[in-house]
């Protein structure tokens, strides 16, 4: 990774990592302490933060506060946290390590991760409703409409449905990219989106920002397929060669790695052009999308 | 029941069932279609809709319109049945029978029940933040927190966890009610709450609601615990004699029977006083008081 993305995301991800810590509850005392232990260990030290990254690095394009960036960031990142630990759970794609942790239902129980799952979610929306993630409720507002409608059933649940499906029904590439722009994708673009809406930004470089995150999404989730064939588990940190044995198509059985490869490598330099109109202060966006591509896990 | 409150629910019903109907995806068509017509199925055409009729009826107490209430009432309708799939779930309850009717996992299948009650949850948030809710976003910003405090890990989330451990824990009846004000009494206080967010009401005359609410939902809770024990599978429409069963302390072993439903009658009595500032308007309410401790079902 480069140097400055790298020391650019570990700052994010301490940000981050703070502002979580101080909204969830503090995990000790009273019964439900392990609840919320649960909601702590499933998204606290853990993962790249790379939707939190996108949200600082595109509000500070439009000079927003870091303290509502921060907050709404959290907020997205609650919400990856819980679809991971749903989606871990034995009547999912049952996963017994993550990050290189055991999961949250093997750390903790079924039924504590299912509620865990459950709490983060709504927690997500309650943090970004609250007037210090902006002083305009219109704002708020809109960022709970976004990010329900990437996270609800047209968009990340409806992947994960499609996802479960996978292995029964036969798809080309027009039907992979679906289920990765639902999956992964609407989630990744309201990442760089809410930037703009905390940013009160012009129509324009909203939909540059789209642009850019639609083409990084894509080139995210093919550089995931090829782990998943060439990574090992140590490095990548969860279970590797999946796909191919639960029979699901990916980018890389559809092309086969090398094409994969030039595809992921042909997004993220499209990806890229969409900031030209930010010039050089979207350099650290730049950064992510010629990351996403080479990065090892 | 008394024939004016069984016609005023099954009315309210009615609507709410055609305002969720709009507002849940139509379930045909796609592939995700599955999640789509588990979402319905875990929605449509079920249950009393209390919640719903309590907000409507709160709501015109302070002459909100009708579109707006409706809208609320089916965010939080989709909110209870959420927390009904998940609880139902083998990992949790592990129930066959809702309603009289087979669960949702098992009409359909875990993962898919799974993320229909993620996706009715996310859903909610967005109906309560959409414009059509209330024309002043501010309102619709408390809405989200207030339902995403009393439906997350303070409010229903930490019941149902406390709920599951309550079976391996000694606990007095200080444990009880708060374990059931979670569980339950959160929700059914929005629910009368949310009508006073929506008309805008006195601080005096929201707190008013708050009490009774309060009081209603525990007295709905005892009874409910009662019907546990005297009821039988096909009046109740769920399995019966399940607490006993789990070994799990409830008002009813607390207190044995009798002392539960002086005890449930006391506090419906109180439920309706507080409604006195109302004067007659509150009928309806006071109605669902009488009603909920005479309950078969």
């Amino acid at each position: 990774m480069e140097p400055a993305l790298k020391q650019a995301l570990s700052e994010a991800a301490d940000a981050v990592n703070d502002q979580l810590d101080q909204l969830l509850p503090p995990g000790e005392g009273g019964a439900e302490a392990r609840l919320h232990e649960a909601m702590r260990y499933a998204s606290l030290d853990g993962g790249k933060r790379l939707r939190p990254f996108l949200l600082l690095s595109a509000a500070e394009l439009f000079r927003v506060s870091r303290s509502s960036a921060l907050r709404a960031a959290a907020a997205i990142e609650m919400v990856h946290c819980y679809s991971l630990v749903h989606d871990d759970l034995p009547c999912m794609d049952d996963d017994d390590l993550r990050r290189g942790r055991p999961t949250c239902h093997r750390k903790f129980d079924e039924a504590t991760a299912l509620l865990a799952g459950d709490a983060l979610l709504t927690r997500a929306f309650d943090v970004l409703a609250h007037p210090d993630t902006h002083a305009d409720p219109a704002v708020r507002c809109e960022l709970v409409r976004e990010l329900a409608g990437a996270a609800g059933f047209h968009g990340m649940v409806a992947g994960q449905m499609l996802d479960l499906m996978a292995g029964d029904t036969p798809m080309d590439m027009a039907a992979v990219t679906r289920l990765q722009q639902l999956k992964t994708g609407r989630l990744i673009a309201f990442s760089c989106e809410a930037g703009a809406i905390l940013g009160k930004a012009p129509h324009q470089l909203r939909h540059c920002l789209r642009a850019y995150a639609h083409d990084l999404g894509l080139a995210f989730q093919i550089t995931d397929d090829l782990l998943d064939v060439e990574g090992s588990a140590e490095e990548v940190g969860k279970a590797v060669g999946k796909d191919e044995a639960a029979g699901k198509v990916t980018f890389v059985s559809l092309l086969g790695p090398e094409r994969a490869r030039a595809q992921a490598e042909m997004l993220a330099d499209q990806a890229a052009r969409h900031l030209d109109p930010f010039e050089e202060r979207a350099e650290p966006l730049r950064a992510v999308a010629r990351f996403v591509v080479t990065r090892r896990n």
